[in-house]
């Protein structure tokens, strides 16, 4: 695979001073960056496309996207790269060592398969692929081709996300009662996807990142209020071992814009709310403490003794660095380093299983469907 | 049924100045106040004995209570009241008119009976009783014999709800499309009934007044979390017709308190949070238009066309008066006035059939239970 | 000084179960209760009785007020007390040992004066006396007579304030920069004094406490909207040592009610929010680091190295007492013990004085006044 | 002045799809859009940069610096423009027909001046200039030579301020009480300038607006806490005819960011939060009406009478459009429609004008400076 030689604009060469002709960048100091090849400039896209060109690890090389005006976008933006209406005239690129695809749900798999085959490392957005069985077919060819492939669960890369999973690895949290999350708002209406496949797959992807852990079974509702479109209000429940129980709420149908999760701990509890400008992330030292007695009370021949807790409240501190700033430098690294990134394709698969069951439960009336 | 004069405290006397011996109280202007005794004096006794107490059409003749130092505690503060161990002493004081059965829920049932048996008007503690087996008997019970039986369902005497329920009958929300609400907090264990028994009850019968419909089934999920206890965390949605849904989230491990219920309309939506100091009911004048073309475009035969509409936020004025002020004053016109109060037995009914539905459901894996 | 054995009330003598006489008290168990007797049972009043009566520590014994429905309304819940029009048949009744004074402020002096003349310990109302003249006169009776002089400063003894002043003695502020206050509303409109002789007491009394400095000038600007009425908006700005400063913005006319305090020092800074149902106290570890360099800029020949500091943020839990009940008990303990009130006599002299510098500087457009 | 073809960049071209050469644009469509030199490339500039070459109705030519890697950066994102290390040589590109002035504000005055005198229309930075004397220069000049001259106050062009300005003018809060706000937040420590020419500068440009009145007088409090550093809190009083009174509070050193406003009429108030989200403006329907009886209470021979009014509570819908863009707009139209600017020289003056009373109040024991 050919590396690229940092020529990234004519920042990095110093200013065009008027009068002076531009000089050729001085080659010896620049790096071994990644050349990436963004599929879909539509709505996210412009955000990959600027992380991935603004990160210290790779550049933006190729933008391909049906539509010449979003190309003629991209072409402003970034006047070095080159833009491609079909996106094989991109993966036939040889300069283009790594594929970021941010386009509709529906055509992940055969685009991310296509890069595979074409030798480029795959970065795809959320949710991985449309089913189980695409998502196990890509994470095979990768591991085949020896290539990365990776998915964008955006929000495990924020400082909030990792600062919770910090706390429930260290033990403060102590055994895990609940994990219950609302993402709501107006809007961003999908037609190709329901609900569950566009917001409750944030939740799902911190979920399984926070818990560690595939839920047995789930259970879910919801309700398509446009006849001929999707699911645009559901409730998604996961049963866990332990009594651990999770629960999201995703609905596209809200006045308010609503990113809230509690988690509760048998030693400490969290308040994540996203739309918190300083404080995203509380830590409740509070609780409480069941016993069963023996005692013959009025009520009954044991006594349930309920004592509560409460202490301080933190928020800690917490990382800065724009998410998707992160998992661009991450992707590159995985591809230079040869590691497997934090969200690869099983991370992308698992998710997915949840998604499936979920369908499957809401279409059969809320009866949990197991998983596995 | 005999009345009783007002002689309500030394208050209505004026005051006892220091050296002049009392008068008695000047019966013509007393009017015919409703006499009611408290089965009852734990944590929401008090409360309504305070309310019967000052409010216009009724006052406290008697308490019943178990535990001598409640009843010491009642007689403290209104010195002028009877006071009784046994309940039955209560209801043979025939003073009495009406009973107000402020007990654990196991004992609804035997009480309100007891007391409709011995004639008194009754009002019961929300929920009506343990099951709707017990609900219908005391309904068909106070029809034979002609009294009043109302469930305390205090919410829907607050301004809030009383307002949106106005909102919503205006038509100013137009056709709804769901009900969503969280109620959760730390604390209030209860052990002889689930977290659906005790917070829901709120919810389900804000919904039964809002929606003014009962669902076509009940679904529900949720855990207990400690052995041998009831189901502390709960999840419930309920089916309506017309694509109509409704979601509960109760909970009594969480680390802060959120009541709060989002209504969503294809006019206007509400968000009511009850914790709001002053703006409590917050109307939303935006929603989403969907419509269906027959244009082809890239992403097939149909193209879903959204539009997202947005204007002004109304925080409506709100009637300050203590809702339980009100469930007394309603309480004792609907017993002198001879009419159907807005809670009366059906309301606690429908509210128990609901909870039924949904402790099966959760049961049954979170399957669907229709309803009756 | 007399004492009282204590008979609070039907509760302490168990339930006056209906068909058996009342028992006289046994006095053997009962504690050497503060006598208090109350003068001024209008707006404020009613909540010191009930605290007073509340305490272990003391009992009120009797009420004067000049309004006969006053009178009823507290004989009504406290049957057996004495009830006076006269606030000298109050002060001539031989068990009160203690007066707490809760009437308009243009009365304190003489009230408080005449209570210690009478050998009676006193608790007088916010703020302690209409002059600083007045206030040292108080002192120094009560320092003749041996009595206990305090001022009802409620704050100092709120769980927040005394967290917040444990955090400023463990130095975790470090140097103190700034104290910032607002404390506004609609409405409580006083006519016999303005805005800063009403709501700013309460700030400067906090203010006092916490900066345990006196400012060395007074600086203010206001109006007063209505023709002949009182100042109802004010700002007040006072100078100290060390470039420390404090400013209180108090309105009457706000559409909002707001009670924040900032608070900023070297190390640590604080925000106050009363209104905060539960974290009321919330301390950042964050503040600037400037350093001058000699280093030759563009900008100048100094430059300023300014570097910010972000860390934690912890709402510590902070005690949930009442602060009525900590003053009442304070109060009682302090004539018991012959301790000096945390708010005594001079603690109110040195809010006057502060008051009455910013009422100077108010009507001297706004120069500063210097203080002592 | 020469106008400029729109040649903005390859985006309006189409595409530059590979294998194909670019094609010149096609200049009949081009409209007549105003060519803008940017002088200073920091902190803001990058800010008007990109909404005078995104407007539609301007674009940038050219941008200068001293700070080559400034001009690097600004070359990087607009291939097409010329930049230089030195603003005259940008004052002498004829194609600049307007100097946007984005510098520290001891330079406003010199760059503005030549800038004028070169012939260029001018938008400066707020503030307009370092002194009155400078601003009444830089207006007569502007006069003299028919351009345009314009200062970026750029919280007019908000919606929020728009609308609160539209409900002022349409006597919805009636006769005007007072206009408080405060402005704090910890950082963007200048060096140059004090918190007031910083800060207080957007707070007074606004309540010029919405006001529509200057001050009588005004009175400033406030200190420099780091030796040799401007002042960095500072509290500031503007006296109005009619007892209007308007303060506002700013400060660097705050943990907290606050954007608050509260104005006060007799028959509406408004809170302007402009952190909020989404409900900045929200409109009280509430007061008080005072009136004086000429009746003999205990009180007084004339009591208040106080009625409190409360009623809807209005968050109004405000338009999104981005300040900045609306600056850029109006900046291009009053130049090629000779008309005067909503903030022209005249506003940026009376700002400057409060802003020296301000701190010549300040240097004198916070004593009143009359205006004017």
């Amino acid at each position: 695979m050919s590396a690229i030689r940092r020529a990234r604009s004519a920042a990095a060469r110093g200013p065009r001073v008027a009068g002076r002709p531009r000089r050729p960048p001085i080659a010896a100091g620049a790096r071994d960056l990644l050349a990436v090849g963004i599929i879909g400039y539509g709505y996210w896209g412009p955000n990959l496309a600027r992380n991935f060109n603004e990160a210290p690890t790779s550049t933006v090389v190729a933008v391909s996207d049906p539509r010449p005006e979003r190309l003629a976008q991209a072409q402003g933006r970034y006047p070095a790269i080159e833009v491609y209406t079909d996106y094989q005239a991109l993966l036939a690129d040889r300069r283009v060592e790594a594929v970021v695809i941010a386009t509709p749900l529906h055509t992940h798999f055969s685009l991310a398969l296509a890069a595979l085959k074409a030798g480029k490392h795959v970065l795809v957005e959320k949710p991985l692929a449309g089913s189980s069985e695409q998502a196990v077919r890509l994470i095979e060819t990768a591991a085949d081709l020896d290539l990365v492939l990776m998915v964008d669960h955006t929000f495990l890369y924020s400082g909030a996300v990792r600062k919770i999973r910090a706390l429930v690895d260290s033990g403060h949290l102590g055994r895990l009662y609940y994990y219950d999350s609302v993402r709501v708002n107006l809007g961003m209406f999908q037609h190709d996807v329901s609900v569950l496949w566009d917001l409750a797959v944030h939740d799902l992807s911190i979920m399984d990142h926070i818990l560690q852990e595939e839920p047995r079974a789930v259970a879910a509702t919801g309700v398509a209020h446009f006849p001929g479109q999707p699911v645009n209000t559901a409730y998604l429940t996961c049963f866990f071992d332990n009594r651990l129980i999770a629960h999201l709420h995703v609905n596209w149908l809200a006045p308010v814009k609503i990113r809230r999760t509690l988690i509760g701990g048998d030693r400490q509890m969290i308040v994540y709310d996203d739309l918190e400008p300083s404080e995203k992330v509380k830590v409740y030292d509070k609780g409480v403490t069941v016993s069963t007695s023996p005692g013959e009370g009025l009520e009954g021949a044991h006594d349930l003794l309920v004592s509560y807790r409460a202490g301080d409240v933190l928020a800690p501190q917490l990382g800065v660095a724009e998410a998707l700033a992160t998992v661009a430098q991450h992707f590159a690294e995985c591809v230079r380093e040869g590691r497997r990134p934090l969200t690869d394709g099983a991370a992308g698969l698992r998710v997915i299983r949840v998604l499936e069951a979920a369908e499957r439960s809401l279409n059969d009336s809320g009866m949990a469907v197991p998983l596995g």
